[in-house]
């Protein structure tokens, strides 16, 4: 970064000149002009005009600051996807606070731990989550109060130092707040991500990386050969609010104006009723949300129509036959790929212009892939000693990315951080190759690299031939220890319907076919298959590989 | 601005973490990825796809190095609209060196004053400048060398110190540069805005300033009830690219990855060719301009047809009836609004969900409205005591700006850089008023407002309903004094077909109807208005008021 030192030119402003800092509340100013009676809407129950909602974000204002709530301070939130939460994604930052999106899907244990590092001083929550706060309360003594989020207002009964109710109290605040300006670097997020070893750490993201993060979001999802929303369109999230702010998507959709329906508890009848009756357009899942929906019933034989519906998958790789099956049933399907590091979005699988006028089949291995580097962000792959990798299709190296928005330290975790950033650069700790297009094609995380006899053999690779097989439902391929080749791939399929599961045998013979093609070698065909009723996930909905090989181990005849 | 002093968490970085800046390179980083194969046409004479174009950026950056630029140094280039020009728009900033974009049209010792107030060090110059530029050169001793631009490489005489030939120098350079990077705050751009008094100002952009309006700028361009532009629409500018960057449209269209078609000098015959060779969908040009366009015989008849075509309008109001003359020929008007110092995008004629969907009657007097306040625009209109004006359609009230991208000084202008940023605020000189809808419409410049008995009638008013009146191409109303009223309003009008010229009683007639229906006072009428063949023009092809005034006093026999 400074082999290349140069002095520019910089000049002065007039003493009277203001350069204003990107800011959040920005975004919102801006919508409300040119879609002020667009909706956002929160299941069947409330419905407000984007005029109403600003009106609301600066009541809430006028409610947290009544409460002692200052810039600076941290504002722990505990909701389901809801208009309420959008409006704090907006009132807190705009304060100049820090909105800390708690992870309510964790152990008590982990959001205690959270909640603490945090330092949180004040509290939203809705009711489900009162009996997980109850007994953490005591060991959360900087906590000042705590704000109840209900569905339909009703007395409580609980131990927590509640200060009222949300709707209730909201409705005795002025609707206008003069919020302060402040310098673009504060902190407007913070949220926490969890390994698989260790205590969760803490991200954070600021004003100005908000804003940049969804121009340039904003510019993408517009973007001939992805296309995926505007003004125009019907938006309902599909991954959770305080999953890296649904990955930045309801500030992008807020900043566009567009039609928003948020789904509050994630329950199938509620989000396929809001998916038909609000004609939403567009949504964003992990790729096992969306094949539970594309499986389920009235879905699969044509009950329930939900054709026109454009998905963007993030969070694991998009396989083909999933992408596939969806298109049948009129479902469109686009990927993008990030982390919670990073905001999230790097990449998008953005059509060039060829391929995006060709048809289905011929775009379906390219809407699958990682994805080409959205704007602002620079992106490498390199090998161990961090060279980069040729850009042949075959060759893997890690990513590393540098973008005006991403994580610049885990909070409070100084060794951590780090590691994260070693050399300049955040090590996303996913390897990939990238095509002759520029088309990155993530491979495996470094650590689920499966090394067999010498080779590396991608279990993303073969999951995504499985896939493709008839009656598979689902499909995980980790590594498991081999005494002869180091590692061996072993597979986890869920049958599509349980009373006809698929035949091993043609599976396998499926997957030689691919080896006679040249696609993969033939060390990857899984010697251990199990069939089983379920695969197991992490928190946040994605194949938990850990979990996945103690499984296969324990099935592994030859193991015991 | 400071009355609101908070504290946010500001927190710091891990060591090894990088937080890039915004600079320009970034921009066409990602449009080669994302659109590699298009394309950017010089005339009939040069073809290059983006990855050509980016070479071609490096090699000019390995040529400006060799000799001798360096960051902080000004670069002067003197070239009509072309791909060289483009160029230049990259890598003379890439380099963190400014560049001068001069005004060719200025008078020699305006150019010359420019130039050596810019401190331009280096020059690239079209060769049909040379003339212009020898007498100078003596009094340009900080000038190093002169780079020749030629559409056909020939051989020069000429007593300038010429380095050589652009394309012949360009080919013998390596196609990559390592780039540095440095701070975003560093001025990239810098060229002069003229008055009808004192010298030419000079306005400068920094690299974050220009990244921030191209992004806003590509967002606005593809929001439904705008949608000019996008990767797969062909551009071509007709506003010169020394003129506020071609209102930053270059930039844009090169961040989207569009096909860009670049004229050279304006020749109408090249114009009418490109346009339809090219297939060019969107331009940009001043009102004049488009009225001389679609006045020309051979397409005001229909033996060419430019339908499908879409124009962005600014510089000065759009008239409804140009507007609705080009609809008749099928060519899409729109209209946005900003000045040199602004960058200049400020507000954009976006329409509304309901209107978008209106048919064009309805929406005619939107599209020519001023427009909404773009995103992280912040617009004001306010009195003389610089007081909030209601937006009720009615109140007049200067409009005043911040901006991420407003030029932070006039370069060396202590005086009239407080004067332009008085209050914290970027002063337009621009009186509007706001509708409920939230609609900008520009009455005057506020040295053009005509005050007649006490009373204010906007100029733009009166030009809008007699450019609707049969028989007139083109119309400019200025206030005249008058002994009794302070001011008249007097009207210069063109004739479509100088034979048949239009009727000023029944166009006095149309005036009153109007009156009659409540859209102006009586005192809106002009008493004096006279016929002529053209009506004088500023450089950038403004209504030149100062002359007009001049010419109708000149032609007012009560005046004599």
């Amino acid at each position: 970064m400074d082999q290349n030192r140069v002095t520019p030119k910089i000049l002065p402003s007039t003493p009277s000149a203001v350069n204003p800092p990107l800011l959040i509340g920005d975004l919102l100013r801006s919508s409300v002009r040119m879609a002020g009676e667009n909706q956002i809407v929160y299941r069947d129950i409330t419905r407000l005009s984007y005029r109403q909602f600003e009106q609301r974000v600066h009541q809430l204002a006028h409610l947290l600051t009544e409460q002692g709530v200052k810039a600076g301070d941290v504002v722990a939130v505990l909701d389901w996807d809801s208009h309420r939460y959008l409006e704090c994604f907006f009132a807190i930052p705009m304060l100049g606070a820090v909105l800390h999106t708690v992870n309510v899907r964790l152990a008590p244990e982990q959001i205690l731990y959270t909640m603490e590092h945090a330092e949180d001083m004040f509290v939203l929550t809705h009711e489900d989550f009162l009996a997980q706060l109850e007994p953490l309360a005591e060991q959360l003594p900087r906590v000042k109060g705590y704000l109840l989020c209900q569905d339909h207002p009703a007395p409580v009964s609980t131990s927590l130092n509640l200060i009222g109710e949300y709707e209730t109290l909201l409705a005795k605040q002025p609707t206008h707040y003069d919020f302060p300006t402040f310098d673009e670097q504060a902190v407007a997020t913070l949220f926490y991500t969890t390994g698989t070893t260790g205590n969760p750490k803490g991200v954070f993201f600021t004003h100005r990386q908000l804003v940049l993060h969804t121009l340039a979001e904003a510019n993408i999802f517009q973007t001939p050969g992805f296309e995926l929303l505007n003004r125009n369109k019907v938006y309902m999230p599909i991954t959770p609010m305080f999953h890296v702010h649904a990955w930045g998507v309801p500030y992008t959709a807020t900043f566009m104006g567009a039609t928003q329906v948020y789904p509050g508890r994630y329950e199938p009848e509620m989000l396929v009723k809001l998916l038909v009756s609000e004609k939403v357009d567009v949504s964003h899942c992990v790729p096992t949300l969306l094949n539970m929906v594309v499986s389920a019933e009235p879905i699969a034989s044509g009950k329930i129509k939900l054709d026109g519906w454009h998905v963007l998958i993030g969070g694991s790789a998009l396989p083909q036959g999933l992408a596939k099956k969806a298109h049948l049933l009129g479902i469109d399907t686009r990927t993008a790929y990030g982390m919670s590091e990073t905001c999230p979005l790097l990449t998008a699988a953005v059509l060039p212009k060829d391929l995006a006028e060709s048809d289905f089949d011929t775009q379906l291995p390219w809407r699958c892939k990682t994805g080409l580097p959205v704007p602002l962000v620079d992106l490498q792959l390199v090998d161990e000693e961090g060279q980069l990798v040729p850009a042949d299709g075959e060759t893997v190296g890690e990513i590393r990315v540098r973008a005006p928005w991403l994580t610049q330290a885990y909070y409070k975790e100084q060794e951590r951080s780090e590691e994260l950033w070693r050399d300049g650069w955040l090590h996303t700790g996913d390897v990939a190759v990238q095509d002759e297009r520029g088309f990155i094609q993530i491979r495996d995380r470094i650590k689920d690299v499966i090394k067999t006899g010498g080779e590396w053999v991608s279990s993303l690779e073969i999951e995504n031939l499985i896939s493709q097989c008839e009656g598979v439902a689902e499909v995980a391929v980790v590594g498991v220890a081999d005494a002869r080749w180091g590692e061996r791939p072993a597979a986890l399929v869920v049958a599509s319907t349980p009373d006809h599961p698929p035949c091993l045998d043609q599976l396998r013979a499926s997957l030689l076919k691919a080896v006679e093609g040249g696609r993969i070698n033939k060390w990857a065909i899984p010697e251990q298959i199990e069939l089983v009723d379920a695969i197991p996930k992490t928190s946040v909905g994605k194949l938990n590989k850990k979990l996945i090989r103690e499984q296969l181990k324990a099935a592994d005849p030859a193991a015991s």
